[in-house]
Parts: C-alpha cells; sequence; structure tokens
C-alpha cells in the first residue's frame, strides 16, 4: 500500500497514546464484569424504544473519564432496540446483575417507549433501589419522566424534551425549567436528546474537574455548528414544532 | 397509579403522531430487509473500534428523514464494539448482503479501529462498489481517512479529526480543510466525532430541504449548549490537546 497505517501516524502525540494504551486495556478489560473499577462505574439503562443518541452521546463522553467503565443495562441481556426499530444497542448485563452504581443514566424515548418504562414496575423498582447509592442519578430527554415515575423528582425543579415538559409539569410535583439540564441535588436531568452531550461534558467536570471535562470535549471535538438554529422549542414556529413531531412519529415504530 | 400514561398526554400534537404511526410502522417494518423504501436507504459502516457517536449521531438525525430506512451494517453481521470496548451495536446486515445504498455514513475510530479499517481491504473493495452508486458517500471523524485508504478523496477536499489532519494530508492526496464539515461532489466528510450532528443535518437539508433539517434539528433538541468552550482544536493550548489525545488512548482497548 502506498500509505503507511503504523499506529504512530494516525494520530498525532502516539507516543503518550501508546503508553497509556496498556492501562487502557487493563481498565476496559474489567468493564465487562458488574461495574467496579478505579474510576467512576457509570451504568446506562436502555429500554425499548430509546432514542439512539440519548443513551450514546452521554456513553460518548463519558466513557473518556479517567478509568471510567460505561455499561448498558436492561430488563434482560441483549439487544434492546431504538424507537425507529431500525438499531439496537447491547445490554451487556441486566439489572439483576447490578445493584451498584456510581452514575445512573436514564435515556428518553418515543411515546411507546416512555409509557412502556413508566409502567415497567421492575425498571422503576430498580432505578429506585440504584439511586439510593449513586454519586449522580441522571437522564436525558423524556428520560426525566421515566425518572418522576419512580418518585425520585417529588418536589424537585427538572427539565425534559421540549414537547414533554407539560406532561412532566402536569402530571407529577415537579417544577419544570425550560434550561439544558437541571442539576437538583444529585439529581441531574437534561433537556431532550442532543442535550445529554451537554449534560455528560458538566458531569464529567463535576466527578473529574473541568480541565478533565474541557479535555474530553476537544477529545470528542465537541465544536457545534449546526446549519441552522432552530433547535430550541422557545424560538420554534407552531408550525415548525408540529413538523418536528410528526417526523419523529413517522420515524417511530 | 396517580399519574396517566395514555399515549396521548407524553407528548402534545399526539393526535397527529398517532395518524402517522401506522405508516411509521409499516415504513420501518421494511428497515429489515437489505434497504429499500420510499424514503433514502442509510447505510452506516461499522467496524471493530469505532468511536460510538459516530456512527450514532448521524443515525439519530438521519432516520426522522420521511420514510428513511438505516441500518447498520458491517463485515459480518452482530455486535460490533466501540473504541472502549465496553459498548455494543448490532449490525443488522453484513456487507455482502448490502450492495446499493442512497447513503452510506463511514464513522471514525481510534487508532486500532482506524488502521484495521484501512488495511481491511475486503471493507476498502466494499466501500469503493457502494460509493459508485450512492447519492452521497459520507464519514465522520477519520472515517474520512478509511475514504481515502480506499482512494475515494483523491484530488479532493476534506476534513477529518483535528489531531489527524496531519496524516490525512501527508499520505493522501487530499487537500485538508478546517471545517465542521467539507462537500466535494457526492462526498461529505466531518470533523470529529460529534461533527457527524452537525454534518448529518446539513445532509438532510440536502436529501429533503432546509424546512425538514431545521424540524429534525428541533425533533432532536439540538440546541447546543455545552458548558465550556473547548471543542476547537485551533484555539486549544498543547497542554489541553495532549490531555484529550490522553484520555482518549487510555479509554480505549
Amino acid at each position: 500500500m502506498r500509505h503507511s497505517t503504523t499506529r504512530r501516524n494516525v494520530l498525532r502525540g502516539t507516543a503518550a497514546t501508546a503508553a497509556l494504551a496498556v492501562t487502557a486495556a487493563a481498565t476496559t478489560g474489567a468493564a465487562h464484569a458488574v461495574p467496579q473499577g478505579a474510576g467512576p462505574n457509570i451504568g446506562i439503562l436502555l429500554y425499548d424504544g430509546y432514542s439512539l443518541l440519548d443513551p450514546t452521546g452521554p456513553a460518548e463522553v463519558l466513557s473518556r473519564l479517567p478509568d471510567a467503565t460505561v455499561t448498558m443495562i436492561a430488563e434482560k441481556r441483549g439487544a434492546v432496540r431504538t424507537d425507529t426499530g431500525d438499531v439496537a444497542v447491547v445490554a451487556e448485563r441486566s439489572i439483576a446483575e447490578v445493584d451498584r452504581l456510581d452514575v445512573l443514566v436514564v435515556p428518553g424515548a418515543g411515546d411507546r417507549g416512555t409509557v412502556g418504562a413508566m409502567n415497567n414496575e421492575a425498571l422503576l423498582r430498580w432505578i429506585r433501589q440504584i439511586h439510593r447509592h449513586t454519586q449522580w442519578t441522571t437522564s436525558v430527554c423524556t428520560g426525566s419522566i421515566v425518572l418522576a415515575a419512580a418518585g425520585l423528582l417529588d418536589g424537585r425543579q427538572a427539565t425534559t424534551y421540549w414537547a414533554s415538559a407539560e406532561y412532566l409539569r402536569s402530571t407529577f410535583d415537579v417544577t419544570y425549567l425550560p434550561q439544558r439540564y437541571v442539576r437538583s441535588g444529585k439529581i441531574i436531568t437534561a433537556a431532550g436528546v442532543s442535550a445529554g452531550l451537554d449534560m455528560a461534558l458538566y458531569l464529567a467536570s463535576l466527578i473529574a474537574d473541568d480541565d478533565t471535562a474541557k479535555a474530553i470535549q476537544l477529545a470528542v471535538e465537541y465544536d457545534p455548528q449546526p446549519p441552522f438554529d432552530s433547535g430550541n422549542a422557545a424560538d420554534a414556529s407552531p408550525q415548525l414544532k408540529e413538523r418536528a413531531l410528526q417526523l419523529l412519529a413517522a420515524s417511530q415504530v
């Protein structure tokens, strides 16, 4: 081949990376046991119909924390499908196999998935049990509605997906704040889908420090430059909101 | 339960969503055949050691395009692990099962995964074959180096992960542009990891139209508000860059 493909070449500063790769291998080798390691044990709950970016955005960011282990967890081990039915992420552990986490992340879902999780008493029981000992219990999008259904948000401030704010506010004893993420004690809720990235960087700064979170932001080159400026529901027309909800519904099974 | 969990309540505008859910089910039901449908057939290539957000960010965005099917594809069907070894996404189809795509997305990876893909002639051959008939061939992060290894970027302008820019420029006949995403004919390359979200929204506007892309941005509430402003390598100190690369290396197996 005309191009060199030695590891030193693909990324600069590979001397350091090569040295650290050994530690990395040792660390991540332990990640398939029930979470245990030098760093934070981060568990992300998957359930049928979640939105793909909700768990994967925070996983990408939090997996870069020193010695962190990230474990996808579901009611049963195995592939768990997203709201579109097209894509599946593997749950490495069942909820029965995990009784302690430093960090719990509960993603959101479409109507079907959110309602399903809200009515899944085994899931809600596990969330309550894990929450007792977490350092941080977090959610993305309608994951805050699942936390609320578990009773974790009673009397708290929280955020959620823009289109679910009225439901959260009117159904639970929760004060909705239209913010990207909201911290209430050790619970951090994020707004819709992509807000999990911002929440995860904030969480990284709390778990480690600002410099580490800033380095992670650079590591995932998170310098957002969307071609449009239409992501804030507060600035959206009723027509755009309706179109957004229609596209979501049409993409979901 | 004290809270109602009927589907109409969780999201507003659910009358529309209920009506469209039927269409959605029909559409996504077809997604598990070799991609074919009324909308764009989008294939995302998974290979050992990819970075989780690279395929999942674009998948989240592009799956909201009307009648789109998103299929995760790999050399073999089944779970494909990320660079950290902790997480796996399921490849629904093998490359042998897919010979036509409207849109190809090639994600990036750490050193090991990128070099592995660059040296995988079967994968490169498939990429070249699929590219002949795509409407759009795209990459995220070091996925552009995989496209370059396949010979698709010869004489073109492209972008890649910030730390891989020098390698791309010095190894291939490619003009590196330090942009969030770069279009060269029907090839669109994105910068690192999270840049796939911005690229996917741009791509959505090309496949559909600006209004649809704006509605998708609202649907995933992509109103980025990172707690820090450290995602642009051009503004980063040598120390921050080194720290970012060390965190990456330490998190990878």
